[in-house]
């Protein structure tokens, strides 16, 4: 990274966010499977290591927003609208801040992760970050607009998709859960998780706008 | 529709924006007189029928939202400022959201729509939808400034109201409800009930800044 | 508060916004100093005097962001840019809104305010209001930017502490409390409370903003 950091000196000015940008969204890809791994995960132990990595990508990520910021700050030339840079920087940042906040909020009600809802959430925030990162990374040379567009409507219609996954596991929890507290907790990662898909399509929403401009 | 959406094409670019707000308030209060339905019908299935056509109301918000973003990226011509149009679409979509929320959460949760509560709140959000939807008809030739200020006077009162009905719900809920299940499901619908009005007092909101600069 | 209001008139259009800034800031450390009285009150009724004095400076707090939004309206000459003025007013209402909501609600759900969490987070609701205003009192001449740097800083460190005593409340609230309902009750005051501290680091966020760009 010090080496990554130290090339961007001489890149020209206005290039300097798309490299900011596929950092944060490869972070956020990365955060996504580690959360994978903490839902499959039985033992606690095992689960807080891996929570403590995505920590570490948490903190980088906020890092290369502040960044982000900076330059944004600072250069006259931006690549696109600056409140579109603006926008897109703070919606990486939020996705992963709701992928970190999924996993620590599992460890700290000390929840059995092992729930249909926890698997399948995560599995669509995983699919769901991958695509964004696919988005993402095409909008340095803007050539394969089908491509962005596919990941754009992809990233919809997995939000979609974990609307109903969410609602079918509130649904189960109030039926089946017979303890309020526990329904309060499980409750509260379900939308914190449902959350995550949600920033993801902010994400997808502020990309669309851009292309729709510079097109 | 369709002939609305043809005559379209021969307007004035910038008048476009003043026949799809129209839409869009027009459909929001249709939207809030079928929650009213909802919370005063006793049968279950008929619920459901009504909280149907307030989706598909729903979904023709959201797409009228859509094409306002669409001209807002397409006219360099906009009569009021681009974020004045911008905060107004999101305002009124957002209403719309809370609306069809509510109705489908009390199906959802199956809880019994038969509560004081959800009666004066469904009975604020109409009228508050109401005046809304007259503030953006007097939008297009801003003749009758007397008449928006009323309506915006109005929403902001009636959010008040929402505000005390909601904390007089809550506190006969907590005091009432021996079953902390109901009560987060309860508490859940007045929120997104109390919200909606939130959400029509920040359409009152961007109306009043647009007639401040504009009158 | 008539002879500040009236002195406003002869002074240089662009100063007035450094003015009602500062009376924000003044507003909220009081407010802040009171919510620490209330949950150190043992007597309801006392408890309830105190927060109807937080209501009072709330309402005034209401006026002077409007009048911003005002002035904001009317100049065409700001000392800062429109959209960190438009920010830093929002952040100021919001921090004053969640403070007199925290008072509001220990009364609202009668709850026992003799609780760590409580006082802890109290605590560092009025460090953080003293630092923010402390840093907006700098802006009139920014002399002193170490000093401001030095308030923004702590805002931060306060707000991560918020946290920490926020997850130990709410993992002591569900380890020994055992009435569901009182848990609902507590949690959203911790949740209110601890909101206080990110508005106040949101405030901290814009006036780093504003330094960056005017120093």
């Amino acid at each position: 990274m010090a080496l990554n950091s130290f090339m961007k000196l001489f890149m020209p000015k206005d290039k300097v966010f798309y490299s900011l940008f596929e950092e944060c969204a490869d972070n956020v890809e990365k955060m996504a499977k580690l959360l994978s791994q903490v839902v499959n995960e039985p033992d606690f132990d095992k689960r807080q290591q891996v929570t403590a990595q995505m920590e570490d990508l948490e903190h980088a990520n906020d890092e290369l927003t502040h960044r982000i910021f900076t330059e944004l700050g600072r250069n006259f030339i931006t690549p696109f609208d600056r409140e579109d840079i603006h926008y897109l920087a703070s919606s990486l940042d939020d996705i992963a801040d709701y992928i970190y906040a999924s996993a620590k909020k599992i460890n700290f009600y000390r929840v059995n992760p092992n729930d249909t809802g926890f698997h399948k959430l995560a599995e669509i925030i995983g699919q769901s970050a991958c695509e964004v990162r696919k988005a993402v990374g095409e909008l340095r040379d803007m050539k394969n607009m089908r491509l962005i567009t596919e990941s754009l409507v992809k990233v919809n219609s997995l939000e979609n998709q974990a609307d109903d996954i969410y609602d079918m596991s509130i649904e189960r929890l109030f039926a089946t859960e017979s303890d309020a507290k526990e329904v309060i907790k499980k409750r509260e990662i379900y939308q914190v998780m449902e959350t995550a898909t949600d920033k993801c399509e902010d994400a997808a929403n502020v990309i669309e706008s851009i292309i729709v401009k510079y097109a």
